[in-house]
């Protein structure tokens, strides 16, 4: 099995290496990441890299493809690009499951993968994926056929261990669990916008809000 | 705020980006990638690489350190490594805080960072942890003074969140973990030694203690 992580610069890191990790426990899975030109890859905080192993033209199908989110605006420079929508409508030809990560779900949907379908997103970008002619479910990880889209950045993790449940069996999946150790006990209750107190979700809302109406510099 | 997250080849990512994502989302922290040589970092998968933007040489104080962990028997490099040790100790003279992922403790261990200090590690390290002088909590973060250790891997992002509240603030902590979407929804309990089923752990365990025998090749 061989799953395709895309990199490309203004990233969520995270976005990237919450599935990577829950995949690579798995034997018999090889991970690539991949973006349109291989090399270093700047990340949306401007504060680190990772790392492309191979350019798209290099890699031609995937079992499981996985198109990671980024701080808004940084996904426009991808909807907008022809040869990474181009390269993503290759590989979904080729997949067994098609995923998202935040709002990795609006790059996938510039590509037209998204048309009438359920999923998620981060949950500051409902509006515009819904704008994209998907249908917007709130849920952490939703599925529609073989597209498998997850929310926010952390929810990565979630998503690739129910892929692997689904793919591998429930067994695999908990030893990869246990293995990563992910027994989460976040101090606060505060990851969603139903949870959180509501000044510090509006704040938040409207600095994605603003940060989405800017033209990408990455 | 400078947090210093220490590379090396044959890391868990996640043990690097998972604290790295939370920090990167507070305003004013300043995170630095940094290894005994930097440039491309492998990873304990050999399938992707992180990369390390700054040399020991080049960071000689930092508020907060973070010593990532790895896949066993990848920390001995480190632990048997004098440049990697000194640096440690010198960087912690420097933080207010210094912390470690999964069996990096172990690192922080070899550089006589945890002589009878509470500490935590990956759950299948927990003897080894023991057997270098530290004493090992179980919990999912340990603190003692300005040491905080995380359990495996995944633990990180909770040693994060919760030392952003120690520092800045329960508001930012919980601002953080909104933006993060870090509302963990794993489909199955299975997470720690406790909840997974016995055969399951049985086997990690086993797997775990024959590579802890071997000697790094990374």
């Amino acid at each position: 099995m061989k799953v395709a992580i895309m990199l490309y610069n203004g990233i969520t890191a995270l976005d990237a290496i919450g599935p990577y990790e829950v995949f690579a426990a798995v034997k018999g899975i090889e991970v690539k990441f991949v973006a349109k030109d291989k090399g270093l890859i700047k990340l949306d905080s401007k504060m680190g890299h990772l790392h492309a192993d191979l350019s798209f033209s290099e890699v031609t199908s995937a079992d499981i493809l996985v198109v990671p989110g980024c701080c808004p605006p940084n996904y426009k420079s991808n909807m907008n690009d022809e040869d990474t929508l181009n390269w993503i409508r290759q590989i979904h030809e080729t997949t067994k499951w098609t995923t998202s990560v935040c709002n990795g779900s609006l790059i996938l949907s510039a590509a037209g993968l998204l048309n009438g379908v359920k999923a998620t997103s981060h949950w500051g970008s409902y509006d515009l994926l819904h704008s994209l002619g998907a249908v917007p479910t709130g849920e952490r990880v939703a599925r529609q056929g073989k597209i498998v889209t997850a929310a926010g950045v952390s929810s990565g993790i979630d998503m690739a261990l129910q892929l692997i449940a689904w793919e591998w069996g429930e067994d695999i999946s908990k030893s990869v669990q246990l293995l990563l150790e992910y027994d989460p006990m976040p101090p606060f209750d505060s990851g969603t916008p139903k949870k959180a107190p509501s000044p510090l979700v509006e704040q938040l809302r409207v600095m994605l809000q603003e940060l989405a109406k800017q033209e990408p510099e990455l």
